[in-house]
């Protein structure tokens, strides 16, 4: 129970924070708005960080893990590298645009402490996988050398969450069904193929 | 001769404070910083500004202006639509991502003040006629509505500059050179056209 209880808590001061730090900026938080907002004390919080900086870091690696554990589920759940793409557009990226705040942090107050270039690595590692392996299946020939697999994967995902944090505080006349559709389009024209008949139910 | 000086602090009353909010944030600054910086009074200042906000408006709505006169310059500048779509990946971007520090405000501090739809809406019409231009030449037929034309420009210009601007700040790996490659790649195969030999000299 105890346990429970700890991980409960600990749980408390990462989503207070996460919030606090993606609505005032970093800089601008301080433990006591933590302390305020998560109504716990100082001492809690001390148990679970050192400080600021060890929460941020616990909200960046623990958004990762499972930002990556819901990637791999989606790379295990079918043979076919066209459903795991569909899968990709249509369950992943809306699931991360739910969690904007994150991403938001990830990219900004925390992009020099998460290692975003080995991240990158990771993410083109495992889509350019999946590219190898709908070529090796229709002998189209990989065309897709990995840096422009990397680049492409750079500027969609920052496309694509920066659209979804900008649509939060201005009009921007794009709605997320919008996007998803634009993205299943561009990855269907550049790789030549039909994502239709994929899309999960 | 009273004229240009004037002219010239303007200038220099709206790069200073350009650049300081980019670096600090708008909330963080303040007059005083722009005085500090520029070496200009603060009589000077309201001389020509009422405050901080007037400074931010300013900036965006010049901004904006230089940014649409170059536009309209590359689309006068060829009967082309290869020609003008290449120009636009090849000069227009380039010169878009000299200027970081205005995009990186127009997309964060200002983004209430901006009329960001209205401007979204200008861009897609000039883009929509492009396109269109480019399929009556072609006679491909237009796949292209207005709303898909409005989501990929607003999800690869926040794509392209958000790249830029998290490249100051840490390692990505993804060169300027790769990210208009991806974006002539993108452009040929959503069209279904080459740019190839179209790139200005």
């Amino acid at each position: 129970m105890a346990r429970i209880r700890d991980e409960m808590k600990r749980n408390r001061i990462i989503e207070t924070a996460k919030s606090l730090f993606a609505k005032k900026g970093f800089a601008a938080c301080s433990i006591s708005d933590i302390v305020e907002e998560s109504g716990l004390s100082v001492g809690a919080i001390y148990t679970y960080f050192k400080g600021k900086e060890d929460i941020l870091r616990a909200i960046v690696d623990e958004g990762w893990l499972q930002f990556y554990d819901s990637l791999a589920g989606i790379m295990r759940s079918s043979d076919s590298p066209a459903r795991k793409l569909s899968l990709l557009i249509h369950r992943f990226i809306p699931d991360l645009l739910e969690d904007v705040d994150l991403v938001h942090l990830v990219l900004t107050e925390a992009s020099g402490l998460t290692g975003l270039r080995e991240k990158v690595d990771i993410l083109t590692d495992l889509l350019a996988e999946q590219i190898g392996e709908l070529f090796d299946t229709s002998g189209f020939g990989s065309r897709f050398p990995r840096s422009a697999i990397r680049t492409a994967i750079v500027v969609l995902f920052l496309g694509i969450t920066n659209t979804a944090l900008l649509a939060r505080t201005a009009r921007l006349g794009v709605s997320l069904q919008e996007v998803l559709e634009f993205l299943k389009t561009t990855v269907e024209t550049s790789l030549g193929i039909s994502l239709d008949g994929e899309a999960p139910a």
